[in-house]
């Protein structure tokens, strides 16, 4: 155990030199925390007031006013912070540290006697602290807190937000338990349970971990806490939540219709259900609590088996940013968050963690390089929330079922949970690319990085190089002076048909272990392992439970699933179909998509009817087909150049 | 036009001897208008109930209580009585009858002194009449009064519900209009225009026919009615409407956001849609009135040729029950009200009056034949307000873009609208079979029926038989007993490709003309025409611009749409696929099918795979096609075995 608490230390010093991803972390130092910053003081003219830090103020006392925001607006604001921590690990910036130096001793003035901290409650309703736990964010809010004061320890050796946190914390842990006097309740919206492992994994303090675990067992033990304390407050329920208290009542959206032992299935709000799974699968494997261990890979295996999008996006419908059921994964329609996406990997990560599977990091790899990339537009200035499989924007003002579809990427948004929740995953990349575990250290995907990790055998120190995604070499060279024996596991794609593994030049022998190459060797400075990933340009197909991709086929090169895109290959998409022998070749992306590798094949497309043609026809022969050349772009790029179509399954015929 | 008129009165007393169209006018006879009879007594258990006449002795001062109900109850008694007159029009009934005089005279008692008759406003906001026509639906339950009134008069001769009408129509007429002290407003659900033409047919009052016009000119004029009325209310909205009073705002909604000569598209709720293009093309024709004309045409091409599906269903959208946008045709999350195929169905008949065009009539049967006879169940007790064209029932309950969506059909609903509007035309069908123009007698479909028609040369009496539109051959044989000289158009369907038409045994030689072949003649007792209108199976495909329907074919014969269902085919229909060159054959239904035609061929499935499969594979080898016979059944006649998957697309392939 000591051996991976020690390595993920170096996680957070992880240099990322991958010309790709370095573009977008540069992004997110540039572009993104400097906007997020001027959010979060209302300087954007016409965008939606954030007012957070303002509540922070007030709360504090420093000046006069009411709340204004979301119940969670809080959260708005430790999550920049979180953003601001993990990019000062990767590139000091003096002023940026001494302004978060300054938010945090905000936050530390805000925070009540007690250790309370939330403005919501301190400003505006300060007599009904915890009494709507189903509903108020109160332990959401708390959790990114934690997260945050974290990752600023991490990054800057600096306590005094990890030291607020605790005080928080501390005042969570006599509030809520299964002793007399304490509340039984736990969070509407999970957050709180992983960000107290968090917690736990650097101040060591076992009652963050058991509190961790009360939740978790908390969670769906009748009669139900959510009733409880409704009842206890008079049936009232938040104003933010239209309808009849359905928070409240519907209590498998948010995993807490049953005891999570007896769960099965990904329900309810995809980000909360992947946020509680992260939590549920840290705690199974620190506890080593075989029970948990189960429940996390039925719901996993539920999940990816039966709710995931081949982008990696999860949550098929709007309303409710929800789960629907097994299969049920239309293109247009999907919901998809960012946030989502994001929470899938984290879970994935506390699954590869417990499990040492590339399973794990094949969901990971997917959900990043697809939809969370795609979350964020090429300018760092733009977001999607929503990320559909398909769109046909003419259509989307007029159909409510589109109302949560945007066909191009927004500035910010009055709920502003994933720009920065993109931004802190990008920073932190380097925690997905490797896992430190007790029987190697794991490298799951290739983007180009430096790092170094502290294993029983010294300093291991290593550079991953090449120019991952888009080329097949990937090179791993160690520069540590001294010799050191430990076991690198590489993962073996599932994309990827053919993979080859050279030790300075030769085969690599390992041991081929639930799809990683486990290789055990004394590495020396200079020695050099290649891998060889073959870019394959492959069809994809949907399990044909799966009803929107009947008869249709996707793309997909590495890691990267494409798409067409109106801006090359004109309007009605649908009448674009793929035949069963088309060979495609690679193509360079010119403009906003230079660098980037396209794909060409030949197609077909239905001609476009005069405009006297009648909706219905019986004639067969006034199909007429055209031929046509097919651009395929990677999916996460669209919507880069301007509204139009998209689309990723189409015709194979 | 005096031939027209006279005719028009014969339409009323049209026997229906078609075994399959008797066997539904037999159901509304002794199911559908005993059951609402009890329901608008609240007199149904587990039914929502209804109040409606309980609401009309409430306003007649016979008993003590508060209104009830939708804003809009009142119709529902209305439509019963209009549906009972239609009934009695077919087939006497002593109690009905009586039953029916007794609600009239509720109806007497009702009405204030001024002629003013709405529960609603009567009994639980006196002070408030006329201050809310957007909303309020006054006149839409004037209209319906107006025309059960006529209904009334012309199956019974009896005036005593059609003077409460005129009285009601009079005082709208002193309300309403372009003089001084008028309030110039128009109503925001349609219905009023065409009702007044109605009354403006059997009255021959001049000032129904100009209030219609005044109605229809008024619409969408600026500065906008429902603004200023809205501010006169000060700014309330009604409580019916949830949201900010977007019913006044988004003025597409009801057609009113400019004046309708100078629209050109099918916009918003699609029942008020049609009703409003009912009263319109009405108008047109009666006052030869170029411009409503064009505007009639410009929006019926847009309706039929780019927001119409297959089924004759419209209202793409579940949300405001409305259209969508060109070409935006999804089947499973579809509205296609049964009530806006009726609408269209009185839109359609009214084009063909004024055009005398088989297009329209084609429209016409197409609704009718499919979503209209499919809203009504077998037995008579159950209705679709939703047409989807197809369902997927186990996502029905999980997916929130389904919610307005039913697998199976309903008994009953709070808002009572399909089943009694089902009623009135399943009862009027004769009204839709012939059509008497000037030039001469039209018969649009062969539905078995006997008719009488006083036309210029005397009284031309004919029979229709066969077995429509299961059987290719129809026979309209002539008995009365003096020789008459008229033209008879016979429409020669869209659907049907080599039609062959004898007199008496000899090809028939007349002009072909809007695809009706005209024949002028001496019609003589004993002459026969008959049909051979072969019921060829035909492979449907749609414009390519509907991308619901790439790659898809649906399955027509005769007028017949087709459909798998799960209860003949498995589930997973979305796996079936049609060969290009299967060839059909039909069989007989069994069971609740019996009597009607259902389609064979042989089909292919993609295999149901194994439950391990994962969601998405790389490998087209692991798609294991296998043959199935498909069992295609009428789609009138789906979810009437139960709960099931039903598809009308299908992959061809």
């Amino acid at each position: 155990m000591m051996q991976s608490d020690v390595i993920e230390a170096d996680l957070n010093h992880i240099t990322i030199t991958d010309p790709f991803l370095g573009e977008y972390q540069r992004l997110i130092r540039d572009v993104v925390i400097p906007y997020q910053w001027e959010a979060l003081n209302d300087n954007i003219p016409d965008a939606e007031p954030s007012h957070a830090l303002a509540n922070y103020r007030i709360a504090a006392g420093l000046e006069p006013g009411e709340f204004y925001g979301m119940v969670f607006q809080d959260s708005d604001v430790t999550k920049w912070l979180e953003a601001v921590a993990w990019s000062l690990s990767q590139k000091p910036d003096a002023w940026l540290e001494q302004t978060a130096d300054e938010v945090i001793e905000l936050l530390a003035q805000a925070q009540c006697e007690d250790g309370y901290l939330n403005t919501w409650y301190t400003v505006k309703e300060p007599g009904l602290r915890w009494t709507n736990v189903a509903e108020c964010h109160e332990m959401y809010c708390a959790g990114h807190l934690f997260e945050a004061a974290v990752a600023f320890f991490n990054a800057t050796g600096k306590r005094r937000l990890l030291e607020i946190a605790c005080r928080f914390a501390d005042h969570i842990d006599t509030m809520f338990g299964p002793n007399e006097g304490q509340l039984r309740g736990y969070p509407g919206h999970p957050e709180i349970e992983l960000a107290l492992m968090r917690l736990y994994e650097v101040t060591l303090e076992p009652r963050y971990q058991a509190l961790a675990r009360f939740f978790l067992e908390a969670r769906g033990q009748q009669p139900y806490y959510y009733d409880i304390e409704f009842e206890k407050r008079g049936g009232s329920w938040h104003w933010d939540n239209w309808g009849d208290a359905w928070m409240v009542k519907d209590k498998a959206y948010t995993h807490a219709h049953k005891p999570l032992a007896e769960q099965s299935e990904a329900v309810g709000h995809a980000v909360r259900s992947v946020y509680l799974m992260t939590g549920l699968a840290h705690v199974a494997r620190m506890t080593q609590d075989e029970e948990k261990r189960q429940t996390c890979l039925r719901i996993w295996n539920n999940l990816v088996q039966r709710r995931m999008y081949i982008t990696g996006g999860i949550g098929s419908q709007g309303i409710g940013e929800a789960f629907t059921s097994d299969y049920d994964l239309p293109n247009d329609t999907a919901y998809a968050e960012s946030c989502a996406s994001i929470g899938l990997m984290m879970f994935a990560r506390r699954m590869l963690e417990m499990e040492g599977d590339a399973h794990y990091a094949d969901v990971m790899e997917r959900a990043f390089y697809n939809t969370v990339l795609g979350g964020m537009a090429l300018d760092g200035k733009h977001f999607f929330y929503v990320n559909p499989l398909e769109t046909h924007p003419k259509s989307i003002p007029h159909n409510h079922i589109y109302d949560h579809i945007k066909p191009v990427r927004q500035r910010w948004f009055g709920c502003a949970c994933c720009p920065p929740n993109i931004a802190r995953t990008l920073v932190t990349i380097g925690h997905y690319i490797f896992t430190p575990r007790p029987d190697a250290l794991f490298i799951n995907f290739y983007a180009g990085t430096q790092a170094q990790f502290t294993v029983s055998g010294g300093d291991l120190k290593l550079t991953i190089s090449g120019n991952y995604p888009w080329d097949e070499r990937v090179d791993i060279t160690f520069t540590h002076p001294q010799p050191v024996e430990h076991t690198l596991a590489l993962r073996l794609p599932a994309w990827c048909d053919n993979p080859q593994i050279l030790i300075n030049g030769e085969a690599a022998v390992g041991k081929r272990r639930k799809g990683y190459l486990h290789l055990h060797r004394q590495w020396q400075q200079g020695d050099c392992i290649t891998l060889l990933l073959p870019m394959t340009i492959r069809r994809v197909y949907a399990n044909p439970l799966v009803r929107h991709g009947a008869g249709k086929v996707a793309i997909q090169r590495g890691p990267l699933v494409y798409c067409l895109e109106e801006a090359d290959n004109g309007t009605q998409l649908h009448n674009l179909s793929l035949p069963e022998k088309s060979v495609f070749r690679e193509i360079e992306g010119t403009g906003v998509l230079k660098g980037k590798v396209l794909l060409q094949t030949e197609g077909k497309r239905v001609a476009t009817p005069s405009d006297d043609q009648p909706l219905y026809h019986f004639d067969r022969q006034q199909t007429v087909i055209e031929k046509q050349t097919l651009t395929f772009i990677p999916w996460f790029s669209w919507a880069n150049r301007g509204e139009g179509e998209m689309r990723i399954w189409i015709q194979e015929a």
